[in-house]
């Protein structure tokens, strides 16, 4: 190639990312869209393939697209034109009674609904889910002559589905040996007997602020106490506040969620996680560590070790389940209950005896026959791709003063839009035929009223869009 | 037919019944073993068929043998070989604080060893329960589209399972409406939501004495206490106790297995059923009624009504499950938590969320497509001839001192050896290969040590028959 024919590339590649970045700049190409392909562009455009993948770099290199292996480019939220995430969250230091029991059930009422735009649950929906492909395994068990004829699943849970889960805690960072796992029916079953292993009525829990209500509604049914932390969107609790707590005797024990928080979908530093073991360790103030989002986070890189894996105490009670990666409905979940295990056996035997034979065998035929990384790669992208479809939206139809988070993995957002009142707007959305969570639930104080959350964890539609839209506009006062 | 070739019919036939007589007597027959057939036996014989007949009958109305429907004639127990049934409980008065979980645990690891003779656990065989059916319908609901991809199984329930469930109550005497009815993840499950909505930490539950260990746990780890109460073996809680106890507000409510207790067998009479709902009704002293063995209740006709039939206060939680009929690795039961809905409800979200979806979806269709209560009265029978065979046994195995409960139902004994030391039994029986539940677990006071409870769930085999003439030397100090 001479100097002149050089020149004349660049001048063409230069001029259609300059065509390319107005389409951007103008919406023609929203956040999210995918651009044509190499191939596409270049025969309709009479430019070069090289040229035209020379444009598409360039517009890489400048933030506003993104290469996707074997996908494309996709066009890229830019983060100067986001809203701020919301501040750190400073609840009142006293304990208090938990009291969202009966907004639950009827948020859980709303969004099992499927005519509603599904923004207030927290299930991913049905097609990021390797639904076809466990079907299959579970029809190949089903076959298998031993299947439901094991009449005596021991409540600890069956022995492959054990080691399987073994294998798979290595990377969050932990060496755990089978018997070290208990099988349960969900991570909230996982968290509920945690909290009574470690807890009795009457004791105060520390937990993030905001956070899930179901493990908020499990402290209260449990009669128990929740102490809400201050807690950093992208960080996680603060460390300080959490020690102090720990210290000062104000709390019994600590049930976080460390990666990929619900609703803020934060990741907590390694540095905290080290402090947070080391200090609660020492002070025998026992952590239970709620990582049902962990495996979600986003980026091709390695998970975040879990906070178990920094536990030199053995004062780290691990929870985890497969609800958001292979199904909700099979109640599957497990739990690392360390010292406690003797207690935490005692208490699955009187409560739910053991957990599904059916699911257990499929779960564990699942993970044994791989395929199970790539999934969850491929689940990952897909759920960082709802996100940012889903924050420009709120870019373009929501109020200049409304904040939200930016999740480090999930599906979910967590808004604010100031001075609105988020269960009156979970209201007049519910009319118009759109479900979302309002932040009352997820506090134990009477806060958060201003915010709401969003699942994003649908793939991305015109109907989730405008429904987005018009939520804005409720938002904003129409 | 002649006078005098009726009347050497009638010499020949009882003539035939007279030998038969003398080898059942003498054990050549045992109880429970099939007679040859007609046909057999009058070839063999060289005399008519109706002859065989006659002398078949004969013994039949002298209560020595039974015909069973396309099956033949079989050789019963003779009741007045049985040792006597034990005496009505007399618990000491005062609530207990429970304590026999860790024994339970030990129960649990043992009853599912394979290699131990059954009579430990509470399971039936895998060969009386409807696995190549259910497993059938099972692979055929998973080939319907929506399994699995219906996400969200509200707490309460799938529609179609609770209306089946609707359905079937019916046959308890009790009219309900699929929204009445919560699918729980088995009737310990069940028999948990109800404890935690009618009663609080520190509260005092009624219950029978000796009574499911399951439900002892589950107050105990509640931080309830257990009352116990005098009990009959064959005619379930003294009325007369359980209303003074309700009066007197030293129980704050009561849980009871009205048809077919476990471990004793007994069924309540309606008399007793009308009082207690009544009393207890007016007195707002709620009852919870496991009824998990009610469908296995011996004879022909319709099953008991249950308590809940008499309940016009709304003061009785009903629970069941299909553990014992279907498979007990399903983890599938039910409860009719009547005025405390909202709050199962709420308990229920905040646990274990729901029930596995497809073990709901394939019970829907199993109980749809029919068939369950031909299942059921095959079950029965089965579960009846292996009472019958275990009795005789205990009769020719155990001490004289030995006394056994005359169960109206299930699969389970009461065995009383007096001045036996059970535990121990359970420990040296356990070192021969045969696992049995020693009373203790059956209670939250120090008593029924020379108690145990036997399984006969399990088809009759030599090897049952091995380890129980085994445990009657054991039993009797060798």
């Amino acid at each position: 190639m001479t100097l002149a024919e050089r020149d004349a590339q660049t001048f063409l590649y230069e001029s259609l990312a300059d065509n390319l970045r107005g389409l951007i700049d103008d919406g023609t190409f929203a956040c999210g869209h995918r651009l044509p392909s190499v191939r596409r562009l270049s025969r309709q455009e009479r430019l070069s393939p090289a040229t035209v993948l020379k444009a598409y770099e360039t517009l890489e290199a400048a933030g506003l697209v993104e290469a996707r292996p074997k996908s494309g480019y996709y066009v890229r939220r830019r983060s100067d034109d986001l809203p701020e995430p919301p501040s750190r969250s400073r609840p009142p230091a006293a304990a208090t009674a938990v009291d969202v029991g009966e907004l639950v059930v009827e948020l859980v009422a709303t969004a099992s609904r499927p005519d509603l735009v599904p923004f207030g649950g927290a299930l991913p929906g049905p097609e990021l889910l390797p639904i076809t492909r466990f079907k299959r395994i579970t029809a190949s068990v089903l076959r298998r002559a031993d299947a439901y004829s094991e009449l005596d699943i021991p409540p600890q849970g069956a022995a492959p589905l054990r080691t399987a889960v073994a294998r798979r805690m290595l990377r969050t960072g932990c060496r755990v040996a089978p018997d070290d796992v208990v099988i349960t029916a969900g991570c909230l079953e996982a968290l509920n007997l945690a909290l009574r292993a470690v807890a009795r009525p009457g004791d105060a829990i520390g937990v993030e602020s905001p956070t899930y209500f179901g493990t908020l509604q499990a402290i209260e049914n449990l009669d128990m106490r929740a102490v809400e932390l201050p807690t950093d969107p992208d960080r996680g609790v603060c460390p300080d506040a959490l020690c102090e707590a720990a210290r000062s005797g104000r709390i019994r024990a600590a049930l976080l969620m460390p990666d990929v928080h619900n609703p803020l979908g934060g990741i907590m530093p390694e540095a905290h996680k080290r402090r947070i073991a080391a200090t609660l360790g020492r002070l025998g103030v026992p952590v239970i560590e709620d990582d049902v989002y962990g495996e979600t986070h986003f980026g091709e890189g390695a998970r975040p070790r879990a906070l178990k894996a920094f536990d030199e105490h053995d004062n780290v009670i691990y929870c985890s389940s497969f609800s958001k990666q292979i199904s909700p409905t099979m109640r599957l979940g497990w739990m690392l209950p360390g010292r406690w295990a003797r207690r935490v056996h005692v208490l699955k035997a009187s409560s739910t005896i053991a957990a599904n034979g059916l699911a257990q065998a499929a779960t564990a035929a699942f993970l044994e026959q791989g395929g199970f990384d790539r999934h969850l790669r491929r689940q990952r992208r897909a759920f960082a791709a709802n996100i940012d479809r889903a924050l420009d939206g709120i870019c373009r139809h929501f109020p200049a003063t409304t904040r939200v988070t930016r999740p480090r993995g999930g599906y979910l957002l967590w808004v604010q839009v100031p001075g609105v009142d988020a269960r009156a707007l979970y209201h007049r959305a519910l009319a118009e035929g759109i479900s979302i969570a309002p932040g009352r639930l997820f506090t134990a104080h009477d806060g958060f009223r201003d915010f709401f959350r969003l699942n994003c964890g649908h793939p991305w539609s015109p109907r989730l869009e405008a429904g987005l839209a018009r939520l804005g506009e409720l938002a904003a006062g129409d």
